[in-house]
């Protein structure tokens, strides 16, 4: 278990269980999760706060028997750059036609393809926290134009932003290569649908929108992206995230051939890098600082 | 003929013709050349300088009755970020496993790959001039160390520099992903061969080192590349240029499936973003002011 060494590393002399043996350890202050068991948690009467293993909370919130106190996400370098990673490694495989090329090869084609200039360019991001507005800084230097659209207002140095329902058409309307970052809440749950589809950007130098989903598998309608597919709404997409993972072999998503999968490989979550910031957090806390990363339960992440 | 409207659009009223129809054009002042048929400038008794429609110039030597005026190369940040984006995209695509994550899909295989940090990797420029710099400069952003290799010392902020030949297998023992950008002249032309590849850096969090050749295919042994692939000496590689081009469909790179190959592509030079850039040359020049670019005969580029 690689995550209580990590853990147990960082922690100095602080006491870690894997789990708790009994449904009422007094000992416990703090837990450190990942899709828990529900209830578990629940009759920890000293409980003081839950963190996730991960940039997302929603498998935390799935547990409907959760006890009053702040649930953490995890702010990290180590796992933003990851996470931007890919979000670069996809948005320039797609731009740069790595598709067709690699169909050319396998047919011994040399043809050179029309390649816009990446200032032609507009990478919506939907869900410009902090992971969304890394990935932003990392394509910018590159000419992207950058959109970014969240539930409230932002301004962000480099960026186009955009808000709330008032502001969807609009992002949707400016973005050629649409990235999703979003958490999974109530309000945006299969919001990857027909209808936002349809609705990005049509006359693109690439011939047709892009999707990159990060986030969520629950924030996407896998029957709507296949069906824009097919009908030539969206061009092609990567999907790291699915509705059932790991994607069952029957999923057409494995074998359409304007489809990536990764099977949320996006960003890992490495225990070595992440271990010391759950530690570093907690003993900031027992200092009386505040928490960094604390959900807003209402809105869910 | 793209590029002489490009130039025409830019020119203002300056007259251009396509090609000289006598050998002794006396109004010809400026050439703008790819690959000139031998000999066809050395009769204009008023040329005043020679401009490439490429970052590259050995096209231009190949013509040994080339007339003793400026030969000058295309610095034009287009075809810089144009390079750049190739670079890391194929930087990206070996590092987070493309190859591997391609053909897990195509058997509809989810598991996760052992994924180092990009702080972990360097990648190693050899021609550290303006593209390679430029390149590096869009790869420190994502995280990765960066290794320049050039014949003539450079200090490069936030780059590990070597020079010459002393300075070779100190470079290439750093390297896990190695891109080469060098000119074509006679003393590189061929020297990515055994001898270099074996000296790459051994114990890599990749599990081998990677080649990326964005220069020239006159700087490469292709038997040799792919020795070092059967030999797992090399892990990857990613060709844009080859000896021959367009690459002979016989040519086994083609099917090495660890090898990506595209049509000369990662830079393609577009006549609308470069004419106005040639242009302002000229004008700059009429006015005395220094040509930028110019090409050190004696080192060939």
């Amino acid at each position: 278990m690689r995550w209580l060494e990590a853990l147990k590393a960082a922690g100095g002399d602080r006491p870690i269980v894997l789990e708790p043996t009994t449904s009422a350890d007094t000992a416990i202050e703090y837990a450190v999760v990942w899709k828990q068991p529900p209830g578990l948690l629940e009759n920890l009467p000293n409980l003081k706060a839950i963190f996730s293993l991960g940039a997302g909370v929603d498998h935390i919130f799935a547990d409907k028997r959760l006890p009053d106190v702040p649930v953490v996400r995890i702010v990290a370098d180590d796992l933003s750059s990851r996470m931007s990673e890919y979000i670069v490694w996809r948005v320039l495989d797609h731009f740069r036609r790595g598709r067709a090329y690699r169909s050319q090869q396998a047919q011994k084609i040399w043809h050179e393809r029309m390649q816009p200039a990446a200032r032609e360019i507009t990478v919506g991001i939907m869900g410009f926290g902090e992971l969304g507005q890394n990935a932003a800084a990392k394509l910018r230097p590159l000419g992207f134009r950058i959109a970014g659209w969240s539930r409230t207002e932002k301004s962000v140095a480099g960026a186009e932003t955009f808000a709330g329902q008032a502001g969807l058409d609009g992002f949707l309307a400016a973005t050629d290569i649409l990235v999703v970052l979003l958490p999974l809440t109530a309000e945006t749950r299969g919001i990857i649908n027909t209808g936002l589809l349809s609705r990005l950007k049509r006359q693109t130098p690439l011939g047709g929108p892009v999707l990159i989903n990060a986030g969520r598998g629950g924030l996407q309608n896998e029957a709507a992206i296949l069906d824009a597919l097919d009908q030539d709404i969206l061009l092609e997409a990567s999907l790291d995230v699915f509705n059932v993972e790991p994607l069952p072999a029957s999923n057409p998503l494995w074998s359409h051939p304007r489809v990536f999968v990764t099977p949320h490989a996006a960003a890992i979550s490495d225990p070595d890098a992440l271990a010391p910031v759950v530690m570093r957090q907690i003993a900031a806390h027992e200092r009386g600082e505040p928490l960094r990363g604390v959900v807003d339960r209402k809105a869910g992440y």
